[in-house]
């Protein structure tokens, strides 16, 4: 399953400044992530008890960040399951292409931030578990192969 | 000053739940801000009377969001000044070159996301309030006789 997670840069308090200043994490394009960003989005405000997600791409690739509060997140192919926490707004959670991806227990307060190697195609969705599956078995099959 | 207040879009829950889902904005590179994102940053767990900024980019163009809580930015010339409250996550200031700023009053939990047009590059940052008063004169002075 093509998932990392990232440690970012977390740059705590400021260059010649003796008081604490908080913490600033930076991320460049290409650099501290494998893609252009071409695109980004956040969830906020999501209720407790609300599950999101329930979908794969075909080809994007993603970063996922909780950059305040806390967000879970289940990745999963028909042949494996990770279940990963953000609750750190200096790691990231790499999502590659054909992965079923569900995000729940958000906290009050969370922000999950995802970004993103294209812009929005509804093409590029799978938004059907079932089709997923039989999608997904095809492709895993044929990256054996290779 | 070359600054201006965006209204991103602002998805409210999601198309065929009808419970509440939270609030999706998504921001697309060139299309939802005038250039490409080629870096991200965010400010996290600021404490509470703390002021940060305390400069001005030559050449770079910024938006801020504030995701969660809420920030006030000054953006000032040295011809005018003006004062934004972020606390919207779907508003967004965007930033021109020459423009001082500082950031204020975060709210505990708040974070301020940044986008960037350029890679960080320390000679584009202008730290010395004198010496950008300056710049910024000539700079100023320069565009009226455009």
């Amino acid at each position: 399953m093509d998932i990392k997670v990232i440690e970012f840069n977390d740059i705590v308090d400021a260059k010649n400044v003796k008081r604490p200043m908080g913490h600033l994490t930076p991320i460049e394009e290409l650099k501290d992530v494998p893609f252009e960003i071409k695109r980004i989005y956040y969830l906020t405000r999501v209720p407790e008890n609300t599950i999101r997600g329930f979908h794969s791409h075909k080809e994007l690739q993603q970063v996922l960040l909780c950059l305040n509060g806390s967000v879970q997140i289940s990745v999963s192919t028909p042949y494996e399951k990770e279940f990963i926490t953000l609750d750190d707004p200096a790691k990231g959670l790499y999502i590659g292409p054909m992965v079923w991806r569900e995000m729940y227990n958000f906290s009050p307060g969370s922000v999950l931030m995802v970004l993103a190697s294209e812009f929005y195609d509804e093409e590029d969705y799978i938004r059907d578990y079932r089709k997923y599956c039989e999608l997904a078995q095809d492709y895993y099959k044929s990256l054996s192969k290779i």
